[in-house]
């Protein structure tokens, strides 16, 4: 199952190091604690949207980029697993793409 | 503030929609109470990675798709930010949308 804050923390913390900027630099312009944000940067914590909106700011980010990004990344798991599922040879080559995307995961077709 | 659990709640309830479902039905395919969802789609609530998967999954949607419609939606509330400060003459029409788009609200430019 992808995570999505999982991969949220994976793209705020991208977008912070492409700018060259501390965890700590950013926590303070969002006003969110150093080790939450640190947290949700891990994946381990889920970001409100009030604080995803304040660490979008601080990060001179649009918002909107941000999901996008994290869509792009999840998109990209959910074609590896595709792939993954195409390879064990559950479903043949012959089915299109989005069928395969609209089904569970291996263990629920094969169960 | 753009709060991305609105634009989420949003997305989850138009792709419910298009597809004819009901929230007694999705609630039961995605094992969530039927309470939580509609508050999850009126945006009061916050729904967790683990809630977003199985809904997106209840609903045959990938949820890369679900976060690129949401990413869609912020878009569209950003530019009209942007059309407001614009049209409330703080920036000059020559400015680049970008620059205008980096910046903050209309109270914190003229403040």
């Amino acid at each position: 199952m992808v995570l999505a804050r999982h991969e949220m923390g994976e793209v705020l913390r991208d977008v912070r190091l492409r700018r060259g900027d501390t965890l700590r630099q950013v926590a303070g312009r969002a006003s969110v604690a150093l080790g939450y944000l640190s947290e949700i940067e891990r994946g381990q914590k889920e970001a409100s949207s009030e604080i995803l909106a304040s660490v979008a700011e601080a990060l001179d980010t649009p918002l909107s980029q941000i999901y996008h990004e994290v869509g792009d990344r999840i998109a990209g798991h959910e074609r590896a697993a595709m792939r993954e599922r195409r390879f064990a040879g559950v479903i043949p080559d012959t089915v299109p793409d989005e069928l395969v995307a609209s089904v569970g995961p291996v263990d629920a077709v094969s169960g």
